[in-house]
């Protein structure tokens, strides 16, 4: 079975630079065997992606967009924490934030841009538990916040 | 001491079917001894129970009737991962979004439709740490959505 | 180094009360060597503090002041459970929501006025992962509600 690593380069996909704080808090933090990573609005080339609010503002599938790349920077933050995603067990929740404007009801397509690339890169074990709302603003008016907690492999003694 | 399977009989509850995932994401998982399970919003006969906003659209007590709904759902989908429900030790916590009109500041009212269930059926371990909160818009237009977390029983060895 | 007890006493901030919940849930809950505290809003003198959206109503200042009251008044609910915030190793995450005005961005800069003190109280594990984001209401017409989770030390057998 390949690894987590080895499906990043087969789907051709690499992770961002993990992210720099902006504010108060950690990118992650690692409680026992499970890491928790702040929520992640997306970022390219040092600007917010797709500012605004989704369906006003911003599409659907730049909605997506944003919130695979915010994925993608948690497992950056994880990766920093941790050496690898190769040690990433499950990823057991994720919590998705979508900027919506007044009527919007299609926050879980929105969030699949989340999920899916997470079922790739981890098979089943990346299917994670969910929550998806709405919410009227964000940080930096980031499209989508994403929340990503990743369970570890326990270390062989 | 009435188990929560007697208690729910003598209540005269019973569960609703196990949720299907709306998206790429799994009901629950669990994590050593934590189930989480993915935010639930309320289904009756395949539709959305009282769909829209709270107090514009929904009255207090139809939000409270579709909380109940869905936390029944999340029991529901623990039931499905572990068997049964009275492998529950303890609801850790429980997380209600209220889709909401303007101005409307009764969420923890709302919320309470999730969560004094809860008690009856598991008595004071099933009295949860809480967070409720507003949002403009709830995916399918629910009018609330509830997340539950369950730690189980270590089983003796 | 100094406790966090002693921390607080060379801050000259003391810990409110602890809170009473408004609602069928409990003010905070452990599972294993973590204490999960319901979602917090701040309370002085029995009324809510600075009352609205943050912006409309509430200057950034205020609704940072009414986070740290809130962070306050969830340590004071550990404390009350477990008896000191020295038995706290890490905090672990901390989740807030703030009241929004339409096209409000600046969630990130309120949180602060929740996770700055934690960092002076319990240096960098007082760091913790970190969720904000806007909301259009909250219980009570709260401008900020905070979630506090703490990892509290291993007791020696």
């Amino acid at each position: 079975m390949p690894t987590p690593t080895e499906n990043l380069a087969r789907l051709k996909w690499t992770l961002p630079p993990p992210p720099e704080p902006k504010g108060s808090y950690a990118p992650a933090v690692r409680a026992n065997h499970m890491v928790y990573v702040a929520g992640q609005g997306a970022f390219r080339g040092g600007e917010v992606l797709h500012p605004g609010l989704v369906e006003r503002d911003v599409s659907i599938p730049q909605a997506q967009e944003a919130a695979q790349l915010a994925t993608f920077q948690a497992l950056s933050a994880v990766q920093s924490l941790i050496g690898t995603i190769d040690r990433i067990e499950r990823i057991v929740r994720v919590q998705v934030f979508v900027a919506s404007s007044p009527g919007f009801t299609q926050q879980h397509v929105v969030a699949n841009g989340a999920t899916e690339p997470l079922v790739a890169i981890f098979g089943e074990p990346g299917r994670p538990s969910r929550v998806a709302v709405g919410v009227p603003a964000l940080p930096l008016n980031f499209p989508v916040e994403v929340e990503l907690w990743a369970q570890l492999w326990a270390v062989p003694g």
